[in-house]
C-alpha cells in the first residue's frame, strides 16, 4: 500500500442513514449505491444488516448490483452479526465485513462492562470468524478518539496478525483536535508491525466541526482511507463530508494525495442523497451549498466580475454548478449592478449607473434580493 | 495581551448578513446585537456603513443601544469609507473602526491593480486617518491566506507602526489547511515588532470546511481574536461558527484558552438568527443542529442510556439544549425501545420485550420514525 491514494469509504447509506427521519426503502438505497458507484467512491457501507430485516435486504440488493466497487457491511464484534452479515454479502463481488468494538475507557467501563483484555481476545475472535466468510475484513476500534494510544495499538497489533485488511479508528465522539487525531495515527502507523501491509482508515464524526480537518490530518500522517458521507450526514452532527475531503486534495496538490473520485458529480449525488432522505443542506453547506458560490457583497462582486479566482477557489464547474452567482443586495455594488444589466442587454454609460444605483439600493434596503424584473422596472426610469 | 481569553468577535450582522436572501432591517439587527451582548461575545461588527443608508443607520442604532460590547463598523482603505463609519459610529460606548486591503498577489494584480509598495501606502494612510476618530482601529489583511508571508510581515509591521490595535489575517476564500494558516499566524508574532502589543485575529472561511479547524489553529499560535457568526452562516460556504469555535474551548482546557460567551445561550442565539434571517440550519449541524444530540441507532442509544458521556462529549445543557433525544427507528435496540416505553409509563418484562421488538421492528422498517403513538398502539396487543 505504498500508494497516495485514498481510498473514499461511502457509509451514507449506513452511518449516514443512522438519523432521525432519514431512513430508506431498499429501492431508494440501490439507487443512491449505483451513484455513488458512477462518483467514483471506493467502498460502500451498505448497512448493518443483523439490525433489521430491511437493512438485511438492502445489502443483499446493493451487493448484487454494484460491481466495480467493494460493498460492505457493518457487524458488532457478534458471531451472529458476522455470520448474518456474510449471508448478506453473498451475492457481492468484492465483499467486506466491518467488525468492532469499543476500545476508550468509558466503551469498555460503561457500555460493555468488561475489561481491556477481554476487548483484545473478542477483536481477535470477530475478526479471525469474519476472515472464514470473506478476505476482506476490516476493524473499528470503536472511541479510539478518546482511547489511550498505546492499548490502542496493542488492539490493533492483535487484529493486525488475526488478518485484518483495514484499521479504521473511528473519532466516535467528534472529540478530538486535527493534530491530536493525525498524531494518533502517526503513533500506529510507526508501532504496529505489519499494519504497512493493511490500510489505515478516518472515520471522525462532526459534534465540533472537526470532522474534515481530522481526516484530512489522519491522510497526512498516513491513513488511505477515508470513511465520510455525501452532505455530512450521519448519527449526532453527522460524519465527515465526501465532497469536502475530495475537493481538499484536490485544490492542495502539494499534500501529494488523490481520490477517484468524478467531482463533476457531486452537486447532483447531494441533491439526490438530500431529496431522497428529506435531509436539506444548508445554504452555507461548503462545496454542494446553494449558495456556496454566490457572491453578494460589493466588494466580493466586484473581485469576482474582475477575474473568478479573487474571492473562488474552486471553479463551480468542477463540482457540477453552473457559474457562480452574483447577487443583488444592498451590499452590492455599481460593478455587479452593472454585470447584471449588461446580462439583461443595458449597457449603461457611468452616468446612467449613478442614475440609478441610489434608487437601486434604496429597493434593496426594503427587499432581501433585487430581482431581473426589479432591474426592468429601475431602467424606465432612466433617461435614454 | 499577555492573557488565554480569546475574545469572541461577532460578524454576524456584518460578513453573516452579505449572504443572498439575508436581508435584516434595523429593527431586528438591533434586537440580535443585544442577544449578542447577552451572550457575551467581545466584539460586535455591526455593518459596513458606506455600503447603504440602511447599513449606515444599523450601525447608529447599534452603537446607540449596546454598552458592554465594542462595535465595530466595517470600510475598505477609503478615506470616505473611513469617515462615513466614524460617523456612524459617534455616538457608540466603545467604537472600533475595522479598515484594511488586499494582500494575496491576486488581489494585489487582478482586483486593486496597484503594487505592493503602494498597498502598504495605502494600508498605512487608511489606519492613520482612522486614528484620528477612534483609539482602536483595526485592519484586516484580504486574502492574507493566500498572501505571501513575508509580505504580509511587512504590511503588518507598517499598521502596527501606524497605530493599528487588532491585526486581522483573514482566509477570505476559505483556502487555508490548519497547520498552514497556524504557521501565518505564528509567522507574524515571531516577525512584526510590536505585535505583543496588539491582538492577532483569526477570519476564516469555510469554503473547504475547514473553517472552525484554521481559527482554533490560530489561536494555539497565538491569535487572541476569533471573527465568527452564529450558524457559521456568512458570504458563499460562510464564515467559522461561532458555537464550534466556543464549545471547543470548553471541551478542551489543555489549549488554556477560554472565552467569556455563556454557552446556555447558544441554542436560543443560534435560533433567533436563523428565523430573523430565514436561513435554516441544517439538522446535522454541530452542537446547534436539531440533531446534535439526538440519538438513533441501537448501538448508541444503548451506550447513552448506560451513560451519556458514551456517545456524548458535550452535555447538552451546556448549549441549552433540552435533554438528549432518543429516536426510535429501524436502527433503534431492544434497550431504546424500553427506555421509551417507560418514559410511557410502561415496565416491560424481558418477554414482553421480545414479544413487541419484531412488530416494532416491522413498523420501523416501513416508518422513518415511530411515535409515542405507534408504541401505544404496540401496547394494545402486549399480554398483560
Amino acid at each position: 500500500m505504498n500508494t497516495n491514494q485514498v481510498h473514499i469509504f461511502d457509509t451514507t447509506l449506513r452511518d449516514g442513514e443512522q438519523v432521525p427521519g432519514c431512513k430508506l426503502d431498499t429501492k431508494q438505497k440501490v439507487i443512491i449505491a449505483k451513484q455513488l458507484e458512477l462518483l467514483g467512491v471506493d467502498v460502500i457501507e451498505a448497512g448493518f444488516p443483523v439490525s433489521s430485516p430491511g437493512d438485511f435486504k438492502s445489502v443483499v440488493e446493493i451487493g448484487k448490483t454494484v460491481k466495480d466497487v467493494v460493498v460492505c457491511g457493518l457487524t458488532r464484534a457478534v458471531m451472529n452479526d458476522i455470520d448474518v452479515a456474510a449471508e448478506a454479502l453473498k451475492s457481492a463481488a468484492r465483499p467486506r465485513i466491518h467488525t468492532g468494538i469499543g476500545v476508550s475507557d468509558s466503551h469498555i467501563q460503561y457500555k460493555l462492562r468488561t475489561t481491556p483484555d477481554k476487548i483484545i481476545e473478542r477483536a481477535v475472535a470477530a475478526v479471525k470468524h469474519a476472515k472464514t466468510y470473506v478476505e476482506d475484513v476490516e476493524f473499528y476500534a470503536e472511541d479510539a478518539g478518546r482511547a489511550d494510544n498505546e492499548f490502542l495499538a496493542r488492539v490493533i497489533q492483535a487484529v493486525v496478525d488475526a488478518g485484518a485488511t483495514v484499521l479504521n479508528i473511528p473519532d466516535t465522539t467528534g472529540y478530538c483536535l486535527p493534530q491530536e487525531y493525525g498524531e494518533k495515527i502517526a503513533y500506529l502507523r510507526d508501532n504496529v508491525n505489519g499494519i504497512h501491509n493493511c490500510i489505515l482508515s478516518t472515520h471522525c464524526h462532526n459534534d465540533l466541526g472537526l470532522a474534515t480537518a481530522n481526516s484530512i490530518a489522519g491522510a497526512q500522517n498516513g491513513a488511505r482511507q477515508i470513511e465520510c458521507t455525501i452532505n455530512g450526514i450521519g448519527e449526532r452532527a453527522g460524519n465527515t463530508s465526501l465532497e469536502e475531503v475530495v475537493m481538499i486534495m484536490r485544490q492542495h496538490p502539494a499534500l501529494g494525495l488523490y481520490t477517484n473520485v468524478n467531482s463533476k458529480l457531486l452537486l447532483e449525488t447531494s441533491h439526490m442523497v438530500s431529496e431522497s432522505m428529506g435531509m436539506m443542506v444548508q445554504p452555507n453547506k461548503a462545496i454542494v451549498g446553494d449558495n456556496a458560490f454566490a457572491h453578494s457583497s460589493g466588494i466580493h462582486q466586484d473581485g469576482v466580475i474582475k477575474r473568478r479566482d479573487t474571492y473562488e477557489i474552486i471553479d463551480p464547474a468542477e463540482v457540477g454548478v453552473d457559474q457562480s452567482k452574483i447577487v443583488l443586495t444592498a451590499r452590492s455594488g455599481r460593478a455587479a449592478l452593472a454585470y447584471r444589466f449588461k446580462n439583461l442587454g443595458y449597457n449603461l454609460t457611468k452616468v446612467q449607473l449613478d442614475e440609478v444605483y441610489q434608487e437601486f439600493l434604496s429597493i434593496a434596503d426594503a427587499k432581501k434580493e433585487v430581482e431581473d424584473s426589479d432591474l426592468e422596472q429601475l431602467m424606465k426610469g432612466v433617461a435614454a
